[in-house]
């Protein structure tokens, strides 16, 4: 179990107003949780510029079931890179659209080339990568 | 079935070269499904500005579930907005973190609003929308 | 002159080792100038969202001068909108290439209206608009 | 000058109609110069992943020049680097509050870590690196 650090912050009170009513809007417990979120968020996108560390995604897929191939193709590049793809997620939205959503494990560069991949392949509307992390020393 | 319309584009040569280029080292089967998803990418930007408009995205969670009661409390927030969430796929990255991917359809801003609960709550280490599309008109 | 106010956080230590890191890796001074920035970065990108505010941007274009009529057509574009655009600056990249930097103040729809419009005219090869501050309880 | 190349699109009806209505709000003149923009845009994201490569960028920076030195400093660290900051402009907000947009022109990690020092600059209360092009070749 880790540590707790306590350390203070100086900041304009004009400052601290606004930023209190952000936490407020955003629901969030207290400034310490805030500011917490905040340093994590720059400390993930930092971890994706480093191309050697492993780190953690999601890729996000709309697609439309009835192409032809499409499913099979999409399962295959999965199976292709299964070190990489730990498990997916399928939703039907309506009679055509499918949401996937994949949980890939990888490198920064790997991880992209997979995405870039599946994003491309014909017959997906619309893909999106999430950068997130490990959830190691955050 | 949707018909499928043709139309000429007009490019620089040299311009023309660099995305011929680009579309190789993606993967594109050609310019044509290059082109429309650089469309459909802007259309998706669009589509989360119109505040009334049904639509679908996912949220990446990453959490200790060591954390007291968050397992609990992040059930509960999505049970709440049963309306909202359609599904979840867990991953348990390792001994502590979980990686949690929601998938969400409603407004943007009903959307927004339980992103923005789930990443504030206490535990969560990284958080994430991924603002995509119902498919439809893609 | 505004008040300084001083508050705790409590962080994991695992947490602020990497933060402390990140804040040499950019050359910050202390912790707080560096949580200061985060604060700031994520009330500026609030204040976007609020379309009755008056808010401050600048615009970025990169163009070929040569464009027939082109140069005429931005600063016609630029009077027109006298109010909201202060000033601009220019840069002869080379023999062909400007850039231009355009400071803007009003509402985020009244800026995103006009970058819209500068960056959408033929001849500009890109466009960015950045979406910063007044500056007042920052 | 560069010669003009012509290529047919194929693109479901439905994503045209949208992305014409797209086009409309946008004030484009027509579908050409639209997707050479979303064309242009992938690009200079794209010429910004290779680190070795000659590109243009602009900083834009929010600070209170009654600031200790402030002034000075980022005057300082400006002439530090003339062979990357080509030149700056400086818009008077208010009382308290300037702008300035600096052009600067250089390798991408060069231009990065300039915008970093600048930006973690105490005083300095926003502050934005905008990734544009050389606008060669686009």
């Amino acid at each position: 179990m880790s540590k707790i650090a306590r350390f203070g912050i100086s900041m304009d009170e004009s400052l601290l107003a606004r930023f209190d009513k952000y936490i407020g809007e955003k629901e969030y417990a207290n400034r310490s949780e805030a500011i917490r979120d905040l340093v994590r968020e720059k400390l993930v996108q930092d971890e994706w510029q480093d191309s050697e560390k492993l780190t953690v995604g999601t890729i996000t897929l709309i697609y439309d079931h009835h192409q032809r191939d499409l499913t099979d193709k999409l399962t295959r590049h999965q199976h292709d890179e299964h070190d990489v793809v730990i498990s997916s997620m399928h939703v039907h939205l309506d009679h055509h659209n499918c949401l996937e959503v994949l949980a890939v494990r990888g490198k920064p560069s790997t991880i992209q080339k997979i995405a870039d991949k599946l994003i491309s392949t014909k017959g997906v509307k619309h893909g999106k990568l999430v950068m997130t992390s490990t959830g190691r020393d955050l």
